[in-house]
């Protein structure tokens, strides 16, 4: 149990619960790191990592700079907008042009679901999947897991619930997978549309009603609503969305107990929940943040010790 | 006097002589240093520092990440193009966000004037405002009031005249705040319709003609002619400028002294000033610029002394 | 022979055989250098460099910017869209500000011919040309011609074939001084249109049958097709070119000997070469971007070493 059994983090799906194990115990490891006054450790001095967005992002992207940034890896950074592929090269050309100037691990967002799989099959080098299309976003998921395990003590048998439009989520499906890897009872709520026809075979209940959902569960994961598919057929409006899934104080207060809430960010502020209950303690949100860069010091850790061993 | 009388450094008008003399004392000091072979500190080892641009800019990003690098701080950059910004998040959601990244110091430039007071009144960091719409740029006026001292040895008594568009620019009003503070005699000089109306409560003097100001001053400031405001009604045509407010050699040589003449940059060649003048001995448009890199290392430095004592 | 000729690296033209002998010498180092587990050498701790790119670039900033990061150089970047040359700025005063910074070295990409030309009689930096408009593009010739030199053993005596859009290519050109000055025949082979009225002046043959070309030669330069000029008049359709100049395995193999291929990226498959041969093992498309890095540490190093004994 001291290594991953992956050469690759391209899904939560192909880890195990010990792989997950190690990556906690890792990360807790990270998070003691980064909050000292010196926040850097030499670990990964000989260690080249190119981040590939083929997609915007700025949380994500800063995240794992900061992370390879204190793990003391060399960083070079590289957007679409910039980029040969308005050329017209294929992402293979692309990347294995890239590691031949010796580049050891990828990070690459990408908009289609797979990129990262197709991608690890075919080049020579670690590749970490932050965010392929509407498929994972596996060091989300983790990062949410140890936020739930920091707040709760333990993640098996607890009860959470995933708000939102879990059809094009990638947040969504890797968390799913993660909760129920470690022994989580997971339900969605959202609209009808936006609620994936195969969810069942996942092990996943459906909740229609949002305060039924929030009186069953120990922590609420309130989705980004995404205005850029609002105009699309199936998806209610933002009135309609906020009156029927929207999270504020008053139906916070309502429920016997306190629930934990959390958000992959960035928040649209009255919308998926009011700004009351974002900045309530109760959400665990900025947490959620923070230990970001400790999962993804750690995923690039455990991987980057893979490599070396080579 | 060992120490900053501030946390943030918003403005000038927040700042004490004794800060301003601190500050300039310890930019001697950087100034040394980045004129020798090695020109990096390991003074900040322990500090992150986040630049964040809501604006475009060339020099003055470029001038702070220049510093913070030869403090051997750790730097991450964000621009507002590929940010969360156009996903609708707000302002302090996006730095508490990256603040939870264990991110000491913002440096931050915004088109809202306050934006940077607003900030650090939410946040939990050092702010430095790099320039926030038409309000302040105090980095600008401190490393403006810096060479004048260093070319004519003090401040106090000095007689400045700022020509130009006064109405829209941060720098000169940073300017004005810093070079009264400091004890130097300011005339403003510029198109009726861009000299804002309550500039004599600031002891500032309005001065019509440029030559007479010319005649007075010691030295002249010429502020860039900001094309992307030409077609607004109150703003004369470029050449209607050129000829009432531009400086040339000419008129530079009827003076009966020699007066030192500086520009923020980028300069618009044959507008504010011509060539001939921009290049001459008189100009310290370039020392402006190098000086720019030991007073952000001040700045910077003395604000994360503050940090790490807490 | 222990130092270079030159002071900048405008363009081939501009190197003796000396030279670049000195260069490979060097890049044999660093190549070396980059294949152990710490790719990173301290020699360049007291220099910075600005990457000035005024046209996009992916493969060419990134070989760039990992070249100075693994010889330990502070970095800074600068693209276009970001920068003050909207403002309307001169090319000299944006230079002369980033060097007031106390900038060493600057390598410039510029869709001027002879941009870096004349910027090098106007600054006082050593500048790297990484490409000015169709001039030149010297550290692709160098290491187009040091990967003929690692497959082949010497350049002296052996056939090049370039072949395409010779008229716009700036590294063809480069190609064409290097290879030439290192003892090498050289042909040029595409469009009528797209062959410059001087070549045969450059001591090169024109060859405007492809399988003759290779029938004669021991390495053929694949250029890029530009889609982007496929609009101009003189320019044939996508589909006659790929008849007429397109490289396949089956005019491979048609050969009575293996030739080398090469392509500076990045490709079009299926248009001036297919998929089967740009992945055979007679194209060292990889080995050249590879030795793109150790050649750009080598003339970095070199050029720093002139800056350092001044």
């Amino acid at each position: 149990m001291s290594e991953l059994s992956v050469d690759h983090l391209l899904g939560i799906k192909y880890l195990t619960k010990e792989d997950i194990a190690l990556i906690f115990q890792t990360a807790d490891h990270f998070k003691e790191v980064i909050n000292r006054p010196i926040k850097k450790v030499p670990s990964l001095r000989d260690i080249t990592i190119a981040n590939l967005f083929f997609e915007n992002s700025t949380r994500t992207r800063l995240s794992f700079e900061l992370a390879e940034k204190r793990l003391s890896a060399d960083v070079v950074n590289f957007s679409a907008s910039s980029s040969s592929v308005t050329k017209g090269e294929t992402l293979i050309d692309t990347v294995n042009n890239i590691l031949s100037m010796k580049v050891d691990m990828v990070v690459m967002r990408h908009p289609n679901p797979g990129a990262g799989i197709f991608l690890s099959r075919h080049v020579n080098a670690s590749i970490i999947n932050a965010g392929d299309g509407a498929h994972e976003h596996p060091t989300q998921a983790l990062l949410d897991c140890y936020s739930i395990r920091e707040k709760l003590g333990e993640i098996e048998g607890k009860k959470v619930v995933i708000v939102g439009d879990i059809l094009h989520s990638r947040v969504a499906l890797s968390n799913i997978f993660a909760l129920k890897l470690l022994g989580a009872q997971v339900k969605v709520c959202g609209p009808y549309t936006l609620i994936p026809k195969h969810i069942r075979s996942l092990g996943v209940e459906v909740e229609p009603n949002l305060k039924n959902a929030l009186e069953w569960c120990d922590v609420a994961n309130m989705l980004r609503v995404q205005h850029e598919r609002m105009d699309i057929s199936y998806f209610p409006s933002t009135r309609e969305y906020v009156q029927l899934f929207g999270l504020n104080r008053q139906l916070l207060d309502s429920l016997n107990k306190k629930i934990v809430v959390m958000h992959p960010g960035p928040i649209n502020r009255g919308v998926e929940i009011t700004s009351d209950v974002a900045d309530s303690d109760q959400a665990i949100i900025l947490d959620q943040v923070q230990n970001g860069v400790a999962i993804r010091m750690a995923v690039i850790y455990l991987l980057a010790s893979k490599i070396k061993q080579v």
